[in-house]
């Protein structure tokens, strides 16, 4: 994840892996949903695909590596899509092999089956995938892609039901995981959360048509009416005279929506579970003044994606908030290193430091996670160089111990510093004056749990602060993952 | 202008035209240009060039369109400008046809003279091009390019001096403007600032060798230190051996450098006239604090140039500062509009409300000017949409009345609603509760003159907002510009 | 087909589909697949794609656009390509939605079966594509292209044999049609011509590996030698270390080998069936001559695909040859048409008459077949502006009456000129002073049938000019076509 | 030079290095101009350009690297150059350094005078040029390249005639060597031959308007009718109201055609000196098989160069001609070579002998010229591989010993084969059975002079056979080259 208030070292930052997007009822239904893949393009900035129906020409579509803004925004291409139903995904690379994403593995997927096609886009991650294309092999499917979300369409395939939404209902009881999928057929547009819900989804009202978007800030840029989340478990299926069915597919569980959406992945302006995702930021700015005061001189963000704790944690202390460190938006991350004199290139391609502001000054830093801590070790070189008088970071999500395995891309567990250093080990390997993360109780008392997280039941999936993953990874404890021992 | 803490409707938005910067005495010198470059590309994104000096492979150059990531991170570009002696340059479109710019009119120039050749490259106008063109065709110069600086590398070619620096003098003696001139020869690395001084030139110390930068921050990017600027009228020439020679060709003059370079030309990060120019503007929202109070529940800025003054109002007034407006930094100027059922499609792919926070609330926007005054009745509608109760837009710069001609690319006069209407009527035009701008004796105490303007002798060139102009603009009087008459 | 002796005005031509080149045995065996490609270009211009195997990275494949020489030159391309078994294919555009070929249509087609691997390529066309898709998705297959060759792999993917070329055997025996099949496991490469042996295939010895490909020129690039023809109806599975074993899957039957693979699709520099096909060529031009000979000046052939028989219809009637017609070889049909005062621009972007040459002259001119005969009409009127005296055209293949449904692009059969004209009515449309066809007897006896066509039981697919179609096209008659009556 | 019956491996064969073009009083006038350098492209393929003149928009230019079908089709460039008069230029790479042409050197050049702009191209050499560019850059001239062409424009500027034709002939009488100009002010074109006429160039007329072109064959592209040709020495200026005007500007001499215009560089179906080219090269075919015969089975050309004179060998000698080379027309030059395996893989690429047609024949190859010998070696190899019986060489331009200074790329004395060994020497070197040239008095004769070569008086310029430089090439002689000592 790239943009909305982003973070400029995003190696070393959790990725979302998917944005997914729908319209029907609207003529052109494309450019819309080029719009709202614009909108979502934080979630996914390697790849999109739009597939579209119209009566007359069928479905269409269209594959692109790179930005929305670049591939989808040509006359030609555009009218290779037309029709007043269309879904479209942005992706990040998911579980295929790394660095080397076919333009095969770009979804939508598309498959014709007995009673006409379907196209199928998903946000998440199967946590059976492996299993499932192993099986469906055997059985002569024939796989276009290394995608793990290609199996719900071979499962669609095969599945004997008579119309396209039975075939979806029985192909997703067989899947295991997090995901968020919308489909469609000829006439109708499709919506399903997993039963935890892990992954947002919303549905919105434009025109006499529908749209679905894994963010409200999708409905924004197209000025769609934000109706309702898809509820876990839910789905919905979308028909210009019918309106919205609403079907429960699944056993019902109680949901663990992605408390990291929150924290980093969604957009400021985004509204989750009723609320503003800037103003839970800046709350638990808030709270992490109140959990780690420092005297200081000066709150700066690490830009953007610490801006709003910063301001939350600065209203909170009094301290003023002040930009010490400037981004550069034109990044780029390929010069080519002049001489060894340079020290930390790769950081002042993106960052300069306000030098005369910082000069002599105590400094509270405030960034959203720590992954690896490389970055956090460059950044506090640069403040240092740069004459500060100390230098104190804040962090606004609690320790990343473990990986993610619901559609977001983790380094492995080895490489994650939190799971191999205290709190303070981490401040002395970093090398500032002080270091201190937000608490898991006050991350849950930021969206909104007065009383913190009920580790009975908690709220939310917290697994990659906690190690407590609600659905089992199956296909990587294969592989030979070890889950958290009981406590 | 396009980044640094820049505005997403820099259509509506006074542009400046041109960064410029040189290295000497490191290897791979065109590496360290490239860096400067990208360090200075909110000063110029259309195009780029570098010229490098080596013993044995003699001048070399590339010019491209362009961002310089895309253009000169190549190993094989790179490799063909070897040397440790090399000058660059990011334009705009300065005089030449606006949409049309070939690739003959990227800096910087080159000629080959009688004793050697020579490269330029210049941020600035000369107000005299025209007629000084005209001469030099009837003398039997053939031009390359519609760019007013190439004059000067025909003028140093006639000139019967025996070497490059005293060439350069004969030709700056016959130019009349503002211009921050780099240069080179084979040996050479020589800068030059009008008498005036209007635009920035600072002076840089990396390792044995040497840099010159339109702002510091060209500076930091490759860890040079700053040593001092280059004077109003200064000329110094730089050479591996015997270091910084200073020389003051012209007759000596007030300087009277450009105080939107304050405003919003010039990056956040970078020191000018010794001040940061972050707190400048910071206090910029002070001052308009203290000027045009308003009770009101937030205070947001227009992303992002509007940013710190809106830290400096909130700080003044005590009014909660808040990210109201949350930009796309995805931009794409092209996506065609669906249909007319959305409305203000454009603002939307830039910008989207944070409508959980501003709903109900008096807000204060924040922005850095108002040229054509378009954009701002957008961003006001999008936030009564949104169901503010109040929007005040408060304005970092005094109105723009008047166009400049010194290098920043400006709408005719006619264009500029400042020239054209009172306060009240902006207001009531763009159709807010209240719009003040900050006056000018408040931007001059701003930038550190606690007696504001003396408008017996100006400290900066103000003529955008006052129609005093330091230079008289003789071309353009010719083709029927009128100035401001004597009061 | 363009290339080879090809003809100009292809527009106007039948046109060969594909060819198809694998190689085992070799390190870097894509290299010599991409030369071997190169070499049967001829074939299919519009895309290409190699698909390798090496036991430690795997399958691997490359599918583009476009010519071999732009897209499998370059090393890095290479690279992705390890190993000492590749396939590799060209094409035109076959089945699919004629110009809108998706990259997924491209060959070869790779499938992953549950005891590994395989990858298919295949020349012609199968007759029951249609119905056997159909069957296939209503079992729950998932179609990636709109190419009938897919049909193979998913048969080979549901069969229940253990390994490959079993389940190879198990798919061919279920289509009809004509192919020539070039495939590879992780260990094997497959060859299969169809019971009729329609399009051609042969095989090649290159040091300690060995080749199979459409034709022989593109053993010769490699420098292989010409070991034999796959025989019809034979499939041949080719080991590193066993060589050649041989299988007759299907119902052996009488040959019939493509006579128009000797007229023109075929490169002059092959042999077919133990036949120079230059040689065969000038022996039409010579067998022409004979049946029909007229008093001349000069024999001009229609460049270049005329050369062969122009040549030995000069030598046969004692007429000198000439090069009454200049090809331009920088072709372009997309330069914009100034003025109507360009008559035939299109012509004369591609041929230019020697003016000086053909003026006060008899011209007989010597083409290789009239399709829609738009072509020989602007060719005659270039003629004749040029002041020939007499035109005489002379065609070196019969009347083409009917559209061939064996992997050749045909018009639809109201189009095809003897489709709906006599001789006579051809010659006066054309507006030639006379018009002469070789016989299909002539024909036969110059592919070395003495005695001619036998009726009873003629010894290759003439379908275009006798509409006696040996396999029948199943597909098309559902869709309408109607065969020749029975005489 | 590579197309019309061009030869394949014309890294070996001497290059003509420009094309000029240009058309007034006709619409649209860069179509026309686009048409006539596509004709002209086999005169130049690295670059291309065009300058068109409209009374409202001034002068436009265009200059691309690549083919005029690439670069010159597109409606948005064309466009791009409006108006009734252009010139247009393709170019071999020149005087320049070789292998880095920068745009910059592309022609038309353009300059602006002080009584309007006028722009140029030529094809041909200056031999003075780089005494006249020093000269020239010590007064004050700055040169936009290293075309030597561009010293007339330079010269032009300076003079103080009153109008561009006046200016033109001062200019022109400063310079030496072969030149063929086309140049344009706002209202006239200009054509201009050097006093000897070295380079071709024709007058055509095309409804109310003009053309002027390098060979006829650009006259034949556009329907114009072919007039006269330019005489040497002369100077036409043409107006679209007063028709031409003939100057000659230069003292009168005896003229100096190009005889390897006749040879190779022109295009056979244009006409030069008022013979058709292919009838003069199958003519020079004619003096061969008369001075040369010998036993054998087979007349073959080398492909396409060697063709017409293959033909008039085959037609003296009654040695049936036919196809042994076939070329391969889908050249690339960069293909990975595969292994050691594969001998002569360069050849390979381009050219495939008919293997089937040439075992065990005796057979005669007829080639246009041979130059550094290297490329005859690999062909006598191939054909040898497959077979031959014996091989014999006749080639159709007497050896070429000298470089050409005259708008021709010729390799340095030392690499040219006959510079070096008698004909019996060349014979053994490249492995043939017998090896003959035609002589330079049959050369003449074939082009028309009945006894041979007057060597008092030589109708044509023959330097590179003869070592007889009609102009002193004294900016060779200045670096050092050694001219032929009397005899």
């Amino acid at each position: 994840m790239r943009p909305f208030l982003s973070h400029p070292f995003d190696d070393d930052k959790l990725k979302e892996e998917c944005g997914v997007f729908g319209v029907i009822g609207v003529s052109d239904a494309a450019n819309f949903v080029a719009l709202g893949m614009h909108a979502l393009q934080h979630r996914g900035q390697e790849a999109g695909g739009i597939v579209s129906h119209d009566p007359e020409q069928g479905f269409n579509s269209a594959r692109r590596f790179g930005y929305v803004r670049d591939n989808f925004t040509d006359p030609d291409t555009m009218a290779t899509l037309p029709g007043a139903l269309a879904i479209g995904h942005v992706r990040y690379s998911t579980a295929g092999s790394k660095g080397s994403t076919a333009i095969r593995d770009v979804q939508p997927f598309f498959g014709e089956f007995a009673m006409g096609g379907a196209a199928v886009a998903h946000n998440g991650n199967l946590t059976n995938a492996a299993a499932l294309r192993r099986e469906l092999i055997e059985r002569g499917s024939i796989f276009q892609s290394s995608s793990d979300s290609e199996c719900i369409i071979h499962l669609m395939a095969r599945s004997i039901q008579k119309n396209i939404p039975e075939r979806m209902k029985d192909a997703l009881r067989r899947v295991e995981g997090a995901f968020s999928v919308v489909a469609m057929t000829r006439t109708k547009l499709i919506g399903v959360r997993d039963p935890l819900g892990v992954r947002p989804l919303v549905i919105g009202r434009i025109g006499e048509g529908w749209a679905l978007s894994s963010e409200t800030c999708g409905l924004d840029i197209i000025g769609a009416e934000f109706i309702r989340e898809v509820e876990p478990g839910e789905m919905v299926v979308i028909d210009e005279t019918r309106g919205i069915e609403s079907f429960h597919p699944f056993e019902r569980r109680a949901a663990r929506f992605c408390i990291f959406e929150h924290v980093y992945f969604s957009r400021p302006d985004s509204i989750l579970g009723g609320r503003s995702v800037y103003e839970t930021r800046r709350q638990i700015g808030v709270e992490l003044a109140k959990e780690a005061p420092v005297d200081a001189d000066l709150v700066c963000p690490v830009p953007d994606s610490g801006t709003p704790a910063a301001i939350g944690f600065s209203q909170q202390s009094g301290i003023p908030y002040a930009m010490g460190i400037i981004r550069n938006q034109y990044m780029g991350r390929t010069f080519i290193e002049p001489t060894e004199q340079i020290r930390n290139m790769g950081v002042r391609l993106k960052l300069n430091v306000n030098r005369a502001l910082i000069k002599g000054k105590r400094v509270i830093l405030v960034d959203d996670s720590v992954v690896r801590g490389t970055t956090s070790r460059k950044i506090k070189d640069m403040i240092l160089d740069a004459g500060a008088a100390e230098v104190h970071f804040r962090i606004a999500s609690p320790p990343t111990a473990w990986p993610c395995f619901y559609g977001v891309d983790t380094p492995e567990r080895g490489k994650l510093l939190a799971a191999n250093m205290s709190e303070d080990e981490m401040r002395d390997w970093i090398g500032v004056d002080s270091l201190r993360f937000i608490s898991l109780d006050g991350l849950y008392r930021a969206v909104g749990e007065a009383g913190g997280r009920d580790p009975n039941a908690p709220r939310y999936c917290d697994a990659c602060f906690s190690g407590d993953y609600p659905v089992a990874p199956s296909d990587k404890i294969e592989q030979g993952f070890e889950m958290k021992a009981a406590e």
